[in-house]
């Protein structure tokens, strides 16, 4: 083991026994040291959480002679904190997060713990990459483990600004057939939500909540609708969610804000 | 019941039975009529999580004569489009969510289910405003839920702009001592993380995430700043985290993107 290589934290959030990570991990090893800290189950749709009223729990994980890491009793953002904060016996050069089974575009993104992931390295001043496959079936992982490994490169050698992170959809075809790639930004597409109501076996109701989205903007430079046309959308985050054209007005409001009930 | 009187959403992170909950409600009670519909437990730092993969269930929740609720088995985001998705007969006009015990401001927004809430209410195009009281201690609830209806009557009459919310945090204090109100940014200051290391009776090893803020700016146009110095902070957020700045130069990128293996 060369010193020289660069270091990779990897985890994703569909659990570090998922043939996403495995993947992911395979095509880094090429190029560079990888380290896993993953998540023990799946933990699809938990946001940005944090575990803190609970202890965390790591164990070692180990599957095959190649293949072996860190299962973390908690969240993809707890896995990149502890990594960080405790496991690791030196700061990787990236966080890399996936490769996420579904798409992690538009409105999905404030709920993907593979973003989060991703955000939680960036917060620790980690170069920090999210990559997901645009299928929940028949996944074909290659493509996304090789462009992972071709922006590992082109990240670790230019770097990337202050509080931003790389959200990068692949679709789920052949390399040759995808259609190129398209920096693009969040999709605003709300969905059009279900919610199933059932009768359990004991009589008791319950819900299952779905959803479609709606009404994808036509433009491909928006993530939903490159993916869509088979391009492999890259968008740039931050976790700054501050409405900065909004305070101004709002500071025109303070006349009325600090009005107290004596004088209303 | 007046059926002009303006209907609100109320639900939180802290459990349908936190004594925040409780104030906020009693005190909007006077100028709204209002619907709880709240995680059954306690739900904090689950960021911006939904539940996909888990049945959600809805109990009924009674607690005295003018105390009622739907408990629900399942995130704050879950509430918010479990009641407006299948609960609710109406649409609300604003959905409040608190009063949350410990401030949300910094970075510690993106890991808030009490903001997650909100966010949600305003993904679904209902006005929404998150507020926190910055104690865990001792928390005197009233001047936060005295504040929560002004900023409801005023968001109600002005109405907010698409996909932003209003994120208040209001220090511990009685009402004469708080020094005034400042609209503020997401403050960025970074967590010093420590893992303490235990191990349980059974000899197995287990961490406790704990930390404390680094290198807060002092500008009291920061969130943590002005909540520092006695202030009621108002933060305008927004959940599209596109970083627009750095799309033009990662365009830039593309060329080297873009190479195949072939050509590298």
């Amino acid at each position: 083991m060369k010193k020289t290589k660069p270091y990779l934290l990897i985890t994703n959030d569909d659990g570090i026994a998922a043939p996403g990570i495995h993947a992911l991990v395979q095509e880094l090893k090429k190029i560079t040291e990888v380290v896993i800290v993953a998540p023990e189950n799946e933990k699809s749709a938990v946001g940005h959480a944090i575990t803190l009223s609970d202890p965390i729990r790591v164990t070692c994980f180990n599957k095959g002679r190649y293949w072996s890491g860190y299962a973390v009793s908690g969240t993809p953002a707890d896995c990149v904190k502890i990594a960080v904060g405790a496991l690791l016996d030196r700061r990787p050069d990236m966080v890399v997060s996936g490769i996420n089974l579904g798409s992690n575009a538009g409105i999905n993104v404030i709920y993907s713990g593979t973003v989060s992931a991703a955000t939680e390295g960036t917060i620790l001043s980690i170069p920090s990459i999210a990559i997901s496959l645009t299928t929940y079936m028949d996944p074909i992982f290659e493509p996304a483990a090789r462009f992972a490994a071709q922006m590992v490169r082109i990240v670790l050698s230019r770097g990337l600004p202050e509080r931003t992170l790389l959200n990068i959809n692949v679709p789920n075809l052949p390399e040759a057939e995808i259609k190129g790639v398209r920096i693009t930004r969040q999709g605003m597409a709300n969905f059009a939500e279900t919610f199933d109501k059932r009768t359990d076996p004991r009589n008791r109701i319950y819900y299952w909540m779905d959803g479609q989205k709606k009404e994808i903007v036509a433009d491909e430079d928006v993530d939903d609708e490159a993916i869509k046309r088979g391009m492999i959308s890259i968008t740039p985050l931050k976790y700054d969610l501050t409405n900065y054209d909004f305070i101004h007005q709002l500071n025109q409001w303070l006349p009325e804000i600090e009005k107290r009930d004596g004088e209303r």
